[in-house]
Formats: C-alpha cells, structure tokens, sequence
C-alpha cells in the first residue's frame, strides 16, 4: 500500500499515517505540497492519502478544501490529533542569534506569538513541510538557521531542541482526513463531509441548515468557501453527524430545495487523540 | 490625515486609499504586515486604515479576521475593487528564464494556475507586499527575478510588464474595509460587520440565523473561525444588509437567544467597483 502525503518522512502526516494505519505495512509516497498530494491519487501513484484538512489554531486549510471538491476522491476517516512543535537548531544556538527560521507556513500561524515575542528579529522562511525545514538546516549547517517541526526530526537529523512545545496555545489539534480512490461503504460510519450551494435567495442558507435541524443532526463545522467565477458568492463546507439513513434523507430534501449538495464522504472517525510530538 | 496600509506606495491598498478619500489630501503610514497596520491605529500613528479582508479567488484573509476581533477598531467603510496582477521582471527576461517570482502570498493564490502553468520552474517567495516586491527585484538586478504586482509598480521602477493580467479569472475582486479609530454614527449606514458565538448547543447557528431570516435581513457572508482555547468551536463573522433600527432589533433577540455578538461596524458601501490595475 503506498500513502501519499503532504511532507517527508518524520513529518506531522507521516506521524498520522502511522497512527491510522498501525500495524498494516505502507510505503508514504512524499509531496511537496497539498497539489501533489491529490495529483499522486489521480495518477495511481498511491492508494490513500493523509491530509490535513484544519487546525484548531490556524483555521480551515483552504487550499484542501478547494482540492477535495476539485478531485472529489472520497473521504473515508478522520484522524483528529494534538499537536506540538519544537524549535529545532544547533546545540550551541541561543535564540537571539537565529536569523531564520524555515517551516511550513501553517505550523508559523501556530508559533506566531511566540515567535513575535522571543524571535523578532528572525524571516520566517516558508518551506514545503516541518521535517524537511529541518533537514534543510542541517544542510545549510549555518548556526543561524532553525525549524519548527515535531520531535523526532531533531534526533534524525542530529540536532537539538532549542526549545520545545511553542505552539501559541495548548490546544493546538490537527484534523486529518483519509482520502482513498475507492470508498467502500462503512456499516459504522457516522459523519459526512458534505459541500451545499444553494440557489442564493435570502434566506437560503437558513431554510438549508434547517433541514438538519428538523431531522436532529448536529453539524460539528461549516465553512464558507467563494464560488469561483460567481463574485462574493459561496458555497458551504458541511461536517455533521449522521448515519446513512439521516444521510439520504438530506440529500433529497436538499434537492427539494433547490440546493446543490456534493458528498465528499461518508466515514467514522478515529475514537481517541493522540499527541504527536 | 494618515492612513495606514499594508505595503507601500503603489501597492493596491495605496490605490484603494486613493479611491475612497478622493480628493481630500493624506499621508500613507506603510506598514510590512496587516498585525502593523493595527498597531500603527493602536499607537497612534495612524487616523485611518485600509485593510483588505477578502479576496475572491484566495477567499476571506483570516488573519485580518482575527485582528478586527481582537482590536474592535470600528469599520467604517467598504470598497470593493477589481483587481488585475502583472508579471513584472526585466525587459529581456523570457517567462523560461525566471528562477524567482516575488510577491505577497495572497496575489500568488490569485495567480497559482498561471505559475503553475507557465513559470513551473520559478520558486514563489513571499513577500511583504505587492509593490515592494517590485522595488526588491529592481533592487538586486538580477534579470532571471520578477514580481507580480499593478500596473503603476512598473513603471516606477523602470521594469517591464512581462505578461499582463495574470490572475487565474476574470472575476478577481477584492474587498477593503476602512477602519478608524472613531466611528461616528452613519445615518445611511446599510451593512454591519458582525462576529456571533452561539452556545454551541446543537441547532443554536440555525436558530441564530433565524433571527436575520425573521427580519427579513440579507446576509451576504457567513465565515468561521476557531475560537482559540476551544477545540473545534467556532465563532461566525456575519456581513448582513441592514439599518439602526434592524441591527437593534438583532441585537435584542440574539441576546435572547444566550448569543454573544459583537457589531464590528456599521457603514455604507462605495456605491461603484473600480479596475485596479
């Protein structure tokens, strides 16, 4: 089985992919971004992907969204999981010598106080993933130079943790989504991830989300995304709570509606949350 | 009057600055980032500022969202502008021959299908803004560089447009938000910038929204974002047509409801779209 993902090896998706699959043996197949990652399952060069779809600091990952709507590959799990990063450099490096820091840029929205306040003067260098930002570095071999990634990669790579766990806030969870080329229908599957687009008259959206609620289902997000090509107008990303019996029941009174509703898959979710570190 | 922008002289928050105070006379306050744009009406240094807050091929910029929140500063105006991006590099430079395109990471989502396209082999480098982009390639003279940025930006710095109107659609618009330090009440005021938390009961959204659908008022955005500390509960920001009398009466009922609102403004719209290119 080959997994693509977002990243190398040691990377946050890499850790996730382990967490998913356990004990079944797979070969990741990296990528340098989300495009790459999508474009790895059209062509066959994977079976399954591992993506992350939001974090609970950084807000939805947009470019992800616009991908699962654009390849509609089907989502068959959700992995959420808690996440912690460590600033990665030389041993002998205090933090007023670093001059650049390379990281991927949704783990910089994660660190950005911290790095506001402790590393004002170091450029935030954009870099396709977190592992890969540190084996850059340690390419470099420039003492001036650091990555924010996961604890393992320090160790990989033969460098320190200069210091850890400097992510803004505590709370800082990961949502990744399994995507694979074939969903086979889950007997226990529990949650769908759904794209409405209603007909824009006032009061659309409302009469929509109502039929939700008058069926008892409860919506864990919604998420507005534009419309290309339609100025200022969206469509919305629907994660609720159902079972495939509540799931037709949307679907056709949707339609009734006059509403436009894409299932990105209908899945269960892994039960507990781990800590990646 | 000083009104603090994101970017420089030149960029598109300088353009629309020009378009919405016309002909009465200020002093730009270029600020690097959108958190500095903030700080400069926070310290002071600034009356007004002009922020963009959406874009319509990128989607809402989240950061500008989560600043609005934390400063209150009150919205007072919106601006709606058609956006066109140039290729911008040396006179002699083939689109094969670029090795670095330089630009600020939300005109690259609005050009991703032209670079992919076309500039394959060209490293995206964030930057700052448009327009310094513009100034940095200039600056390190090295013909296998350019930027993408308006039009005016060329011609300034003695470069050439290498290929006009880049953006991956037509239909590229962005909103600025004018926000200032005191809002006096506008009697015309028809649009209010809302940010809503419900008690995330099951249902509570839908019957928030009721409350705009039972006054007959217009929402034209609804956007999520994380509420920092609480996993996978969201706060909306709601743009939604109305007048004084409608947004009291919105007001009353949500609280009603256990809602927690917050009006970031209530304004008037400029009555037209112009090109800004």
């Amino acid at each position: 089985m080959n997994v693509a993902i977002q990243g190398v090896s040691g990377s946050f998706h890499h850790l996730a992919a382990q967490r998913w699959f356990g004990e079944v043996p797979f070969e990741i197949i990296p990528c340098e971004n989300f495009g790459e990652v999508f474009l790895a399952l059209a062509e066959g060069r994977a079976d399954q992907a591992i993506i992350a779809i939001e974090n609970s600091l950084h807000g939805s990952i947009n470019q992800v969204y616009d991908l699962l709507l654009k390849y509609k590959f089907p989502v068959v799990g959700e992995l959420p999981e808690h996440i912690h990063q460590q600033l990665i450099g030389f041993p002998d490096t205090g933090l007023e010598d670093i001059r650049r820091v390379y990281s991927h840029p949704v783990a910089f929205t994660q660190c950005a106080e911290f790095l506001d306040q402790n590393l004002p003067q170091a450029e935030r260098i954009e870099h396709n993933d977190t592992a890969s930002s540190v084996a850059l570095i340690k390419q470099q071999n420039n003492p001036k130079h650091a990555a924010i990634a996961g604890h393992a990669t320090a160790k990989e790579h033969g460098l320190a943790i200069l210091k850890s766990n400097i992510e803004d806030d505590p709370t800082n969870f990961t949502r990744f989504l399994v995507v694979n080329l074939k969903a086979k229908p889950i007997g226990s599957a529990d949650k769908a991830s759904l794209v409405l687009r209603t007909n824009h008259q006032p009061g659309a959206l409302y009469r929509a989300l109502g039929v939700f609620d008058g069926l008892g289902i409860n919506l864990t997000k919604l998420h507005s995304r534009p419309i290309r090509g339609q100025v200022w107008r969206y469509q919305f990303f629907i994660d609720a709570e159902l079972d495939a019996a509540q799931l037709a029941k949307v679907t056709e009174q949707l339609k009734a509606q006059d509403c436009q509703l894409t299932i990105l898959g209908h899945y269960s979710r892994a039960q507990t949350t781990d800590d990646l570190e």
